[in-house]
Protein backbone atom coordinates (compact mmCIF):
# COMPACT_ATOMS: atom_id res chain seq x y z
CA UNK A 1 0.00 0.00 0.00
CA UNK A 2 1.79 3.24 -1.17
CA UNK A 3 1.20 6.32 0.49
CA UNK A 4 -1.78 8.03 -1.78
CA UNK A 5 -4.10 4.97 -1.42
CA UNK A 6 -3.42 5.27 3.02
CA UNK A 7 -4.20 9.16 2.22
CA UNK A 8 -7.48 8.02 0.76
CA UNK A 9 -8.79 5.79 3.05
CA UNK A 10 -11.79 6.72 5.04
CA UNK A 11 -11.57 6.62 8.63
CA UNK A 12 -12.69 3.29 9.20
CA UNK A 13 -10.04 1.71 7.11
CA UNK A 14 -7.51 3.53 7.82
CA UNK A 15 -8.11 2.84 11.69
CA UNK A 16 -8.80 -0.85 10.71
CA UNK A 17 -5.18 -1.19 9.08
CA UNK A 18 -3.19 1.15 11.09
CA UNK A 19 -5.37 1.29 14.29
CA UNK A 20 -1.63 -0.22 16.43
CA UNK A 21 0.78 0.88 15.15
CA UNK A 22 1.09 2.34 18.71
CA UNK A 23 -0.16 -0.48 20.55
CA UNK A 24 -3.25 -0.59 21.92
CA UNK A 25 -3.80 2.68 21.44
CA UNK A 26 -6.42 3.29 18.18
CA UNK A 27 -6.76 6.52 18.86
CA UNK A 28 -3.70 7.90 18.07
CA UNK A 29 -3.92 6.84 14.33
CA UNK A 30 -8.33 7.79 14.69
CA UNK A 31 -6.63 11.58 15.80
CA UNK A 32 -4.19 12.19 12.46
CA UNK A 33 -6.47 10.76 9.92
CA UNK A 34 -7.37 14.78 10.57
CA UNK A 35 -4.06 15.80 9.23
CA UNK A 36 -4.51 13.73 5.77
CA UNK A 37 -3.51 13.80 3.13
CA UNK A 38 0.18 12.86 3.98
CA UNK A 39 3.37 13.93 1.45
CA UNK A 40 5.34 10.65 2.55
CA UNK A 41 4.81 7.85 5.41
CA UNK A 42 7.45 9.62 6.77
CA UNK A 43 5.13 12.99 7.39
CA UNK A 44 2.74 10.15 8.62
CA UNK A 45 5.04 9.27 11.09
CA UNK A 46 5.68 12.69 12.28
CA UNK A 47 2.38 13.73 12.75
CA UNK A 48 2.10 10.33 15.11
CA UNK A 49 4.96 11.72 16.39
CA UNK A 50 3.54 14.93 17.49
CA UNK A 51 0.66 13.79 18.40
CA UNK A 52 2.56 11.90 20.96
CA UNK A 53 4.80 14.70 21.97
CA UNK A 54 1.81 17.28 22.96
CA UNK A 55 0.03 14.79 25.46
CA UNK A 56 0.81 15.38 29.09
CA UNK A 57 3.24 13.32 31.15
CA UNK A 58 0.15 11.13 32.35
CA UNK A 59 -0.93 10.32 28.68
CA UNK A 60 2.61 9.24 28.16
CA UNK A 61 2.59 7.38 30.61
CA UNK A 62 -0.92 6.06 29.40
CA UNK A 63 0.93 4.89 26.50
CA UNK A 64 3.44 2.63 27.80
CA UNK A 65 0.88 1.16 30.30
CA UNK A 66 -0.80 -0.32 27.55
CA UNK A 67 1.82 -1.78 26.45
CA UNK A 68 2.56 -5.54 27.64
CA UNK A 69 5.39 -6.87 29.57
CA UNK A 70 8.10 -8.70 27.46
CA UNK A 71 7.55 -12.22 28.72
CA UNK A 72 4.64 -11.75 30.66
CA UNK A 73 1.55 -12.87 31.38
CA UNK A 74 0.13 -11.95 27.90
CA UNK A 75 2.35 -13.76 26.10
CA UNK A 76 1.86 -17.06 28.05
CA UNK A 77 -2.01 -17.14 27.77
CA UNK A 78 -1.72 -15.96 23.87
CA UNK A 79 -3.79 -12.74 24.13
CA UNK A 80 -0.90 -10.52 22.71
CA UNK A 81 -1.97 -8.20 19.38
CA UNK A 82 -0.80 -10.28 16.87
CA UNK A 83 1.75 -7.45 16.57
CA UNK A 84 3.12 -7.63 19.60
CA UNK A 85 3.44 -11.76 19.39
CA UNK A 86 5.58 -11.16 15.98
CA UNK A 87 7.65 -9.02 17.56
CA UNK A 88 8.20 -10.94 21.12
CA UNK A 89 8.46 -14.06 18.99
CA UNK A 90 11.41 -12.86 16.62
CA UNK A 91 13.53 -11.38 19.71
CA UNK A 92 13.14 -15.09 21.20
CA UNK A 93 10.94 -13.98 24.17
CA UNK A 94 8.77 -17.35 24.00
CA UNK A 95 11.55 -19.39 24.35
CA UNK A 96 13.58 -18.10 27.41
CA UNK A 97 15.10 -20.93 29.66
CA UNK A 98 13.62 -21.09 33.01
CA UNK A 99 16.45 -18.70 34.21
CA UNK A 100 16.27 -16.33 31.94
CA UNK A 101 12.12 -16.25 32.11
CA UNK A 102 12.98 -15.89 35.71
CA UNK A 103 14.95 -13.29 35.62
CA UNK A 104 12.93 -11.14 33.00
CA UNK A 105 9.98 -11.66 35.18
CA UNK A 106 11.60 -10.48 38.85
CA UNK A 107 12.89 -7.37 36.38
CA UNK A 108 9.91 -6.39 34.98
CA UNK A 109 8.45 -6.69 38.47
CA UNK A 110 10.75 -4.27 39.37
CA UNK A 111 10.35 -1.75 36.86
CA UNK A 112 6.85 -1.88 37.09
CA UNK A 113 7.33 -1.09 40.75
CA UNK A 114 9.46 1.42 40.74
CA UNK A 115 7.87 3.45 37.76
CA UNK A 116 4.44 2.41 37.15
CA UNK A 117 4.58 1.69 34.19
CA UNK A 118 6.44 -1.55 32.07
CA UNK A 119 9.71 -1.50 30.22
CA UNK A 120 9.03 -0.54 26.74
CA UNK A 121 12.02 -1.73 23.81
CA UNK A 122 12.09 -2.15 20.51
CA UNK A 123 12.38 -6.16 20.59
CA UNK A 124 12.61 -5.92 16.72
CA UNK A 125 16.53 -4.34 17.27
CA UNK A 126 17.02 -6.35 20.34
CA UNK A 127 17.99 -10.09 20.82
CA UNK A 128 17.22 -11.30 24.30
CA UNK A 129 20.84 -10.70 25.85
CA UNK A 130 20.35 -7.13 24.84
CA UNK A 131 16.38 -6.98 26.61
CA UNK A 132 17.98 -8.10 29.55
CA UNK A 133 20.86 -6.29 29.90
CA UNK A 134 19.13 -2.82 28.92
CA UNK A 135 15.79 -4.03 31.37
CA UNK A 136 18.56 -4.25 33.95
CA UNK A 137 20.37 -1.32 33.48
CA UNK A 138 16.99 0.68 32.63
CA UNK A 139 15.58 -0.04 36.20
CA UNK A 140 17.89 2.43 37.34
CA UNK A 141 17.09 5.68 35.69
CA UNK A 142 14.80 8.58 37.24
CA UNK A 143 11.34 8.41 36.43
CA UNK A 144 11.11 11.06 33.77
CA UNK A 145 14.04 10.16 32.28
CA UNK A 146 12.60 6.48 31.78
CA UNK A 147 9.45 7.70 30.60
CA UNK A 148 11.30 9.55 27.72
CA UNK A 149 12.93 6.29 26.80
CA UNK A 150 10.04 4.20 26.62
CA UNK A 151 8.14 6.56 24.50
CA UNK A 152 11.18 7.18 21.78
CA UNK A 153 10.98 2.83 22.10
CA UNK A 154 7.32 3.30 21.32
CA UNK A 155 8.00 5.45 18.06
CA UNK A 156 10.75 3.02 17.01
CA UNK A 157 8.27 -0.12 16.93
CA UNK A 158 6.10 2.57 16.03
CA UNK A 159 8.24 3.22 12.91
CA UNK A 160 8.51 -0.40 11.79
CA UNK A 161 4.95 -1.11 12.28
CA UNK A 162 4.31 1.47 9.83
CA UNK A 163 6.61 0.34 7.52
CA UNK A 164 5.60 -3.35 7.36
CA UNK A 165 1.88 -1.74 6.39
CA UNK A 166 3.09 0.56 3.53
CA UNK A 167 5.33 1.42 1.81
CA UNK A 168 8.07 3.96 1.89
CA UNK A 169 8.93 6.47 -0.61
CA UNK A 170 12.41 4.56 -1.53
CA UNK A 171 10.38 1.33 -2.10
CA UNK A 172 7.72 3.32 -4.85
CA UNK B 1 -16.32 -2.89 43.81
CA UNK B 2 -15.51 0.52 46.20
CA UNK B 3 -13.27 3.51 45.34
CA UNK B 4 -10.74 2.33 48.05
CA UNK B 5 -10.55 -1.14 46.08
CA UNK B 6 -10.26 0.99 42.31
CA UNK B 7 -7.43 3.22 43.47
CA UNK B 8 -5.79 -0.24 45.13
CA UNK B 9 -5.28 -1.74 41.78
CA UNK B 10 -1.88 -1.57 39.95
CA UNK B 11 -2.20 -0.52 36.66
CA UNK B 12 -2.69 -3.71 34.85
CA UNK B 13 -5.66 -4.73 36.47
CA UNK B 14 -7.16 -0.73 36.80
CA UNK B 15 -6.71 -0.96 32.95
CA UNK B 16 -8.26 -4.63 32.14
CA UNK B 17 -11.23 -3.63 34.26
CA UNK B 18 -11.90 0.14 33.77
CA UNK B 19 -9.59 0.37 30.02
CA UNK B 20 -13.09 0.70 28.07
CA UNK B 21 -15.03 3.08 29.64
CA UNK B 22 -14.27 4.90 26.88
CA UNK B 23 -14.74 3.00 23.83
CA UNK B 24 -11.58 1.35 22.83
CA UNK B 25 -9.43 4.37 24.02
CA UNK B 26 -7.64 2.55 27.34
CA UNK B 27 -4.98 5.12 26.97
CA UNK B 28 -7.51 7.05 28.73
CA UNK B 29 -7.94 4.96 31.62
CA UNK B 30 -4.17 3.88 31.69
CA UNK B 31 -2.98 8.15 31.92
CA UNK B 32 -5.45 8.60 34.90
CA UNK B 33 -3.90 5.55 36.83
CA UNK B 34 -1.21 8.47 37.20
CA UNK B 35 -3.84 10.50 39.42
CA UNK B 36 -4.85 8.06 42.27
CA UNK B 37 -5.67 7.87 44.39
CA UNK B 38 -8.98 9.00 43.52
CA UNK B 39 -11.21 10.58 46.80
CA UNK B 40 -14.68 9.17 44.89
CA UNK B 41 -16.18 7.63 41.99
CA UNK B 42 -16.72 11.64 40.77
CA UNK B 43 -13.25 12.32 41.15
CA UNK B 44 -11.94 9.87 39.02
CA UNK B 45 -14.98 10.32 36.52
CA UNK B 46 -13.79 14.32 36.43
CA UNK B 47 -10.10 13.31 35.82
CA UNK B 48 -11.37 11.34 32.61
CA UNK B 49 -13.19 14.30 31.15
CA UNK B 50 -10.24 16.15 32.32
CA UNK B 51 -8.34 14.61 30.41
CA UNK B 52 -10.66 14.11 27.05
CA UNK B 53 -10.89 17.91 27.44
CA UNK B 54 -7.38 18.66 27.02
CA UNK B 55 -6.62 17.29 24.13
CA UNK B 56 -6.36 18.66 20.95
CA UNK B 57 -9.02 18.69 18.80
CA UNK B 58 -7.49 16.14 16.53
CA UNK B 59 -7.78 14.04 19.73
CA UNK B 60 -11.61 14.34 20.80
CA UNK B 61 -11.96 13.45 16.73
CA UNK B 62 -9.71 10.54 17.36
CA UNK B 63 -12.20 9.28 20.44
CA UNK B 64 -15.03 9.71 17.99
CA UNK B 65 -13.44 7.84 15.37
CA UNK B 66 -12.81 5.00 17.82
CA UNK B 67 -16.84 4.17 18.17
CA UNK B 68 -18.86 2.19 16.10
CA UNK B 69 -21.78 2.81 14.33
CA UNK B 70 -25.14 2.25 15.68
CA UNK B 71 -26.71 -0.47 14.11
CA UNK B 72 -23.44 -0.75 11.80
CA UNK B 73 -21.25 -2.98 10.23
CA UNK B 74 -20.00 -4.08 13.66
CA UNK B 75 -22.87 -5.08 15.01
CA UNK B 76 -23.89 -7.01 12.08
CA UNK B 77 -20.53 -8.82 12.18
CA UNK B 78 -21.25 -9.61 16.16
CA UNK B 79 -17.87 -7.68 16.41
CA UNK B 80 -18.74 -4.73 18.73
CA UNK B 81 -17.29 -4.65 22.27
CA UNK B 82 -19.14 -6.09 25.17
CA UNK B 83 -20.34 -2.74 26.49
CA UNK B 84 -21.08 -1.48 23.08
CA UNK B 85 -23.34 -4.54 22.15
CA UNK B 86 -25.11 -4.24 25.46
CA UNK B 87 -26.00 -0.45 25.19
CA UNK B 88 -27.08 -1.11 21.27
CA UNK B 89 -28.91 -4.00 21.96
CA UNK B 90 -30.71 -1.76 25.02
CA UNK B 91 -31.71 0.41 22.96
CA UNK B 92 -33.43 -1.86 20.32
CA UNK B 93 -30.33 -1.24 17.43
CA UNK B 94 -30.22 -4.67 16.71
CA UNK B 95 -34.01 -5.31 16.37
CA UNK B 96 -34.45 -2.61 13.69
CA UNK B 97 -37.09 -3.31 11.06
CA UNK B 98 -35.70 -2.58 7.21
CA UNK B 99 -37.42 0.70 7.07
CA UNK B 100 -35.23 1.91 9.91
CA UNK B 101 -32.40 -0.04 9.40
CA UNK B 102 -32.35 1.77 5.97
CA UNK B 103 -32.93 5.16 6.96
CA UNK B 104 -29.95 4.70 9.96
CA UNK B 105 -27.52 3.39 7.37
CA UNK B 106 -28.37 6.32 4.95
CA UNK B 107 -28.32 8.86 7.70
CA UNK B 108 -25.00 6.84 9.33
CA UNK B 109 -23.45 7.64 6.10
CA UNK B 110 -24.30 11.06 5.27
CA UNK B 111 -23.02 12.19 8.97
CA UNK B 112 -19.92 10.58 7.98
CA UNK B 113 -19.54 11.83 4.89
CA UNK B 114 -19.90 15.32 6.47
CA UNK B 115 -17.77 15.04 9.20
CA UNK B 116 -15.46 13.11 9.49
CA UNK B 117 -16.26 10.68 12.20
CA UNK B 118 -19.29 8.87 13.32
CA UNK B 119 -22.80 9.64 15.44
CA UNK B 120 -22.26 8.92 18.76
CA UNK B 121 -24.51 9.43 21.08
CA UNK B 122 -25.34 7.42 24.56
CA UNK B 123 -27.92 4.82 23.79
CA UNK B 124 -28.92 4.28 26.91
CA UNK B 125 -30.50 7.18 27.56
CA UNK B 126 -32.33 7.38 24.21
CA UNK B 127 -34.48 4.84 22.00
CA UNK B 128 -34.39 4.08 18.85
CA UNK B 129 -37.01 6.86 17.77
CA UNK B 130 -35.14 9.09 19.49
CA UNK B 131 -31.68 8.20 18.06
CA UNK B 132 -33.16 8.47 15.18
CA UNK B 133 -34.35 11.94 15.40
CA UNK B 134 -31.15 12.97 16.79
CA UNK B 135 -29.38 11.48 14.22
CA UNK B 136 -30.99 13.24 11.49
CA UNK B 137 -31.38 16.67 13.21
CA UNK B 138 -27.19 16.32 14.78
CA UNK B 139 -26.59 16.00 10.23
CA UNK B 140 -27.53 20.05 10.41
CA UNK B 141 -25.14 21.31 12.80
CA UNK B 142 -21.64 23.07 12.38
CA UNK B 143 -18.65 20.27 11.99
CA UNK B 144 -17.11 22.06 15.86
CA UNK B 145 -20.47 22.14 17.55
CA UNK B 146 -21.39 18.17 16.55
CA UNK B 147 -17.55 17.57 17.91
CA UNK B 148 -18.43 18.79 21.48
CA UNK B 149 -21.93 17.46 21.33
CA UNK B 150 -20.07 14.10 20.33
CA UNK B 151 -17.87 14.05 22.86
CA UNK B 152 -20.09 15.12 25.49
CA UNK B 153 -22.20 12.11 24.50
CA UNK B 154 -18.81 10.07 24.92
CA UNK B 155 -18.82 11.43 28.80
CA UNK B 156 -22.31 10.43 28.91
CA UNK B 157 -21.57 7.07 28.12
CA UNK B 158 -18.44 6.90 30.19
CA UNK B 159 -20.53 7.97 33.33
CA UNK B 160 -22.43 4.99 33.09
CA UNK B 161 -20.27 2.43 32.27
CA UNK B 162 -18.48 3.19 35.57
CA UNK B 163 -21.41 3.05 37.22
CA UNK B 164 -21.62 -0.45 36.31
CA UNK B 165 -18.29 -1.09 37.66
CA UNK B 166 -17.50 1.07 40.53
CA UNK B 167 -20.26 1.07 43.82
CA UNK B 168 -21.25 5.14 43.57
CA UNK B 169 -20.25 7.22 47.01
CA UNK B 170 -24.17 6.67 47.69
CA UNK B 171 -24.10 2.95 47.58
CA UNK B 172 -21.59 2.57 49.90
Amino acid sequence: MDIATVNALPYEDFVDILGNVVEKCPIITAAVWSGRPFLSLAALEAAISEFIDALPESGKEGILRCHPDLAGRDLQSGSLTRESHEEQAGSGMNALNSGEASRMARLNQEYKERFGFPFVICARMNDKENILRQLSARCQNERAVERACGIEEVKKICHLRLQSIVLTDNKL
